[in-house]
């Protein structure tokens, strides 16, 4: 079933982070957020889940990986380590053994545990070994992802940001993490399409989602958000599905998203019950107009503003609203469903091969309603290349 | 599709929110958690679902409810609020109108926002009304749930806790909270009971989980968390499956949930390819006598510590593993999936009706395997009301 599954990834994630360490001249990296940590070191966390609050860390150094978890994740961790790092446990959970023994956390709290794991500082190192070079190394504090960490250890005082330089390691994604992204995008619109076919008048929101879930999981995605929003409540944007049937003349949107080994996707397609009247018809073209710039738009060299520009442009252009007011029209996409960069006037960052973006022109006015096609792809020395393959136009239920 | 929602549980809620607060006599609480807001306002946050900290906050007041969410949540919970509350809006997210008009968030962030509609003090009132009692009143800091923000307004400095308070209030669940919680354990074990259907030797733990997964969503839950496990795999507790292949001997575990408007299950069972050896057998008996032993002790009266103590003598004394350790042998459960009392020896929490629990006994011992069953269940007048109805014990897979 998972025959796309590259199974060398986390190693080269692994050596990725590494290598990006040694670039920037880090000796020691403290990551904090599920998904950075996935990234490192290969163990996802399933109680990051369904918690708020930190779960996991790892402190990174070229020597040793330190894994941080609670102690139910215990042999989960393990199991991904496969023993490239070590492992220190926090809470209380009970693990049996063969021989009658129990064991549970290292630690009663992840503060605690991560506090015990960082490098000593030189005046703390054992003072047998003077004349060593290693120890008269001055030892610099860790560079820490802060995002995760609600309550840090003391032992991090005044240490440095990371968040920004993960955040720019994560956004380069390797040939394998493309591979899972594209699987995911392809389970999201599948599901639009699956949805697409059972949809008529008279067939709620709800029902909708249901077999768009139902799709993607059966598919081996994980379903993370399913937005199908009807007529008026087309325009409401981050919506739950009702209970509303669809009816002729409805706009009927769809923004849905789900993860593959933990990868997400986020894919919205636009449908009209019946024939669309003359204004649809010109707005949608107008915006899908706007997306098409941006595919165009989308390649080394070029910064994350421009492309930018290039849609507010081509919507206006080509007859769309007008102005054309949105604060992004798309976003990074990887083991978080918003990554960086993000497609804004602000963000100046200049695309690179292997960046993954969703791009999306979305068109929300309240009362008439909301229309929208959102699709993935790879930036590549070539240009844009789509992960998506289905019509992007907008659709009509018969 | 819903015909099991009751139209009234918003309403019923809040109404619930304003008399424990009448009760405790609290005049303002802030609340900050995406399933406290969920509770008091009606609004379900889909933006909380995808991106960590705070999203959205709620100020409840006897007078009136101020619910405060992302401006592209905006549409969505004036939908939800009905007119019940006012809304205020944070962050940069265009909504357009019919005049050509377009809008956009009313303040920069969350803390901004949420300073900006907190209660004023006395001396802030307006001066033209000085004879008016309520202007006379004292003002009482507000009770703030402080689990949901990361970063406080500066108003509410040294005001007093009211996480504690919320989780109580929420711990008894209305008529119409517990039909949804049956519904998704039902969904969750009918889902548990379609893949027991498919299981067999050289069937992989991911397409277990996809057709789990894919039953849930079919039925209208998202799901949540799909552990299934087998072989040694079974032992890891809370781990992702992977594309290992069930074998025969092997104990295959399943621990699933999903949400079903907002509302959590968490259910087990577990199977063996084949025939179970006398150990597999005894132990499986033993933990099932536990969790009976939970089901006659969870009635109104009884603490939660004791229905612990219960499960864990039941276990040792039918043959099971001796010491049996646990931190917890169940938990109550609703818009959060862990939610408070917990079946732990520090919690002396008295049972009332209303109060929902998944109550568990589950047994992990590493490099022989994991099992345990796991139903969740409402304490009612007359005992332990069990949610589910599929067969709780050892299953054999021909």
């Amino acid at each position: 079933m998972e025959t796309s599954r590259s199974p060398g990834l986390p190693a080269l994630r692994r050596e990725r982070v590494l290598a990006e360490m040694a670039a920037s001249g880090l000796e020691t990296v403290v990551l904090s957020t599920p998904e950075s940590v996935h990234y490192a070191t290969g163990h996802r966390s399933l109680t990051a889940t369904l918690h708020r609050g930190p779960a996991v860390a790892a402190v990174v150094t070229a020597a040793r990986t330190v894994l941080v978890v609670p102690a139910g994740e215990a042999a989960a961790a393990e199991e991904a380590l496969g023993g490239t790092g070590d492992l220190v446990t926090y809470g209380e959970f009970y693990f049996a053994h063969a021989d009658g023994s129990v064991t549970s956390g290292d630690y009663p709290d992840l503060p605690s545990a991560l506090g015990a794991v960082l490098p000593k500082t030189p005046a703390q190192k054992p003072a047998e070994k003077p004349a060593q070079k290693s120890a008269l190394k001055p030892v610099r504090k860790p560079a820490v992802e802060w995002g995760g960490l609600t309550r840090p250890p003391a032992a991090l005082d005044g240490a440095p940001a990371a968040d920004e330089w993960i955040r720019t390691v994560r956004a380069v994604k390797l040939p394998g993490e493309q591979e899972l992204l594209r699987k995911a995008a392809r389970l999201a619109e599948d599901a639009i399409a699956a949805a697409l076919d059972q949809a008529a008048a008279g067939v709620t929101e709800r029902e909708l989602a249901a077999v768009i879930a139902g799709a993607m999981a059966a598919g081996g995605g994980e379903p993370g958000f399913v937005v199908v929003t009807s007529g008026e409540r087309s325009a409401l944007s981050d919506a739950y599905p009702a209970d509303r049937a669809c009816r002729p003349g409805d706009l009927v949107r769809f923004d849905v998203g789900c993860r593959y080994q933990g990868y997400w996707s986020d894919v919205a397609r636009t449908a009209v019950v019946g024939p669309p009247d003359e204004r649809r018809r010109r707005f949608y073209e107008a915006l899908a107009a706007g997306q098409e710039a941006e595919f165009v738009m989308a390649k080394p060299g070029v910064r994350a503003c421009d492309v930018f520009a290039a849609a507010v442009r081509a919507v206006e252009a080509h007859g769309g609203p007008r102005p054309y007011r949105r604060r992004h029209v798309g976003h990074a996409i990887g083991l978080s469903v918003y990554e960086t960069p993000v497609i804004e006037p602000a963000d100046e960052t200049v695309l690179r091969p292997g960046m993954v973006f969703s791009l999306e022109t979305p068109y929300y006015e309240l009362g008439w309603g909301g229309m929208m096609a959102e699709d993935a792809g790879v930036v590549t020395e070539h240009g844009f290349e789509l992960f998506t393959r289905t019509d992007r136009g907008l659709r009509v239920i018969p």
